[in-house]
């Protein structure tokens, strides 16, 4: 059985747990506080290098960290991984768009406010760091314009990556007034065969 | 024909054109003056809504962003993209860690140095960001000493994109001095069959 370290509310951990859910995939899950230094313990270093949540181990030993490989490791075969060459870059496209342009704004600034209490000690850093945040946003509104799902008209990993701070960006203070395919897109993605909340402590 | 829109020096950009050296395919270049706003013009936010370099146009007009959704896309088929599901696995979280945990650190502090110039002005961020790019070569190092390229025995995509900005990282002032197995791993990569280096304007 695969074993993900996670931290509840972590919308990097929740990715993992909401498409092994939706896939019927049996896993076990160990909470690992990263505010308070779980993940740079000598242990968990020994397993994962970087020092970051989640980190999926398998029961032979293997470790794979990073979100969005372990989305598409257990996603291959599924209809939330097309198989068509063209699709899949699609997709990649977006896993990478998520992390480079989506998460370090999005989520970092949720992390600042929602869990360090930092959003009047470090205010001008937060608004700085806000402005590359609604330009991730644009880019998506953009796209949702023009499609129901990210890569056209089926849900996939792409989504669930996309979705997994999208729908708490109003804890780190983002609004999503002006972004009405982004709202749609969210309540489309919640309303998927075996959708999981993510829920925080 | 594939047309790769890039700046000359961006290590992101060279990725791809790159491996399209290694396996041969061909492709026309646009040069992009990102630091006097060439990827934020009309024109070219209409093909990439996301505003950046390499962007790769495909004669039918398909456009596919990201450096590393590319590497996958191209290399589907060759050796450098193994077929086996757990190496593609390890294949991808390298291509994450880059994105995450190494380009925003090492690329970012060679870009205000040797492109923006702000090496005093910017010293406190520099150094602050400078602590994340050594924890990335750490994490580097650690791989090394276990095998002699990032997802094993064989070179694949993997060492293409940690090789873009690890090779430049001296330009942001970075010394690999502390790291014998990236040294010698770089100089691997580079005497690969139809390696091509990257020439900077």
């Amino acid at each position: 059985m695969l074993t993900l370290y996670g931290m509840s509310g972590s919308g990097n951990c929740h990715k993992a747990a909401l498409l092994m859910h939706q896939l019927g995939i049996e896993h076990r899950w160990i909470e690992i506080d990263i505010v308070h230094g779980g993940s740079r313990t000598p242990e968990f270093l020994a397993l994962n290098p970087n020092g970051k949540v989640p980190t999926l181990v398998f029961d032979d030993g293997r470790v794979l960290a990073e979100s969005n490989a372990m989305l598409c490791y257990l996603a291959e075969g599924s209809p939330l991984l097309p198989d068509d060459r063209w699709l899949r870059a699609l997709v990649l496209q977006w896993l990478f768009f998520e992390q480079y342009s989506h998460e370090p704004y999005i989520a970092t600034v949720r992390y600042w406010i929602r869990y360090l209490g930092k959003r009047d000690e470090w205010a001008v850093k937060i608004a700085e760091t806000r402005t590359r945040g609604y330009a991730a946003l644009d880019v998506l509104e953009t796209q949702l314009r023009k499609t129901p799902f990210l890569v056209g008209e089926a849900y996939t990993i792409a989504d669930i990556a996309l979705w997994a701070y999208t729908h708490v960006a109003h804890e780190g203070d983002f609004s999503l007034d002006a972004y009405p395919q982004i709202r749609a897109w969210l309540a489309r993605v919640e309303a998927q065969p075996g959708f999981m909340p993510m829920i925080s402590k």
